[in-house]
């Protein structure tokens, strides 16, 4: 469709590069926005504006922080003892929306995935290592998700850390809560009845 | 979910703000954003700040325009005998893509809504009324949608140019093409058959 008006074109184009956003999805989110004041689109460059400058990664754990150290690591106020390993920075936000955990955390950025050429180095294991090495924990918690890359990396960083003398743990498989046994997959109800616990 | 980096959260909020972003999308597309490059991301803002700033409604038409006067009142080309009344500015860009029509628009930017306090001052109908009687227009071509308000506006301007001596048309309605009889319903249907063509 030709508009003709280059800066509404370009605006509808940089929409279209988000994920699940395509060119109807786009144009009807920029005539949305077209309708707004120009001080509220202001804002939202802005704001865009302010991620981009005042976003970085915690030199410690790799989590988004607009500090050299992040607020998680920077509190005095959590367990230290415990590093939860994580694969992405959206999922220390998940995790801390639970309330359920007051440890540190470690991102890795990715999981290990031979084909896409990604190897430990890539993900921020040495750098775990590292940080085992100097302090004193004694528990580190395996959160990644449980699909394949997820299960080899978790099976990679308990062998790389049983020579070290530390609690190795990972979360829980099982039935969802409020799910139900007949839709569960074979796997997790499987893992469900191994993993039983005392009632 | 509590992030404590204040500009993420700003630009989640401003995602949430857009129509069928929910706070789950909007922090997706923000950690998509995230990991793009900061260079990236400053073009995004870039183009929202071009559309703040550069675009304007046309001062005949008020379609979007990034001069006082639009493209399509500006140019030598287009059959200035013919007025084309749309609802909405996407409504002009969606009638151009059929290549079909040469003529001039006119944007009323909304519909009659008596409920809503709109009423034909709020939507460009007497700037209508004076740039018709400021021309030699012949035919004014109302493509308004075929709702309650589309049908009350259209029969509003139907009324109000009947002492001018100009045609009046509106877009058929119809069955769409690649339309099922079966699965029309009965005001389309009826419509169809009282406006039946030769074939």
């Amino acid at each position: 469709m030709p508009l003709y008006i280059k800066s509404i074109e370009n605006l509808i184009n940089e929409f279209k590069k988000l994920p699940g956003i395509g060119p109807k999805s786009a144009k009807r989110l920029v005539y949305y926005l077209i309708k707004q004041s120009p001080k509220d689109i202001e804002k939202f460059a802005q704001a865009l504006t302010d991620v981009s400058q005042g976003v970085k990664f915690c030199k410690v754990c790799f989590n988004l922080s607009e500090d050299e150290i992040c607020y998680i690591c920077k509190s005095g106020d959590r367990d230290t003892a415990r590093i939860c390993v994580v694969e992405k920075v959206s999922d220390v936000s998940t995790i801390e929306s639970t309330g359920q955990y007051r440890g540190l955390y470690h991102v890795l950025g990715n999981l290990l995935s031979p084909i896409d050429n990604i190897g430990p180095e890539e993900i921020k294991i040495p750098q775990l290592l590292e940080r085992i090495k100097n302090s004193e924990v004694e528990e580190i918690i395996i959160a990644l998700n449980p699909t394949v890359e997820g299960e080899s990396t978790a099976a990679y960083i308990k062998k790389l850390l049983s020579p070290l003398e530390i609690r190795i743990t990972r979360l829980a498989s099982g039935l969802p809560v409020g799910g139900d046994i007949e839709y569960a997959d074979e796997i997790t109800l499987s893992r469900a009845i191994s993993d039983r616990k005392e009632f």
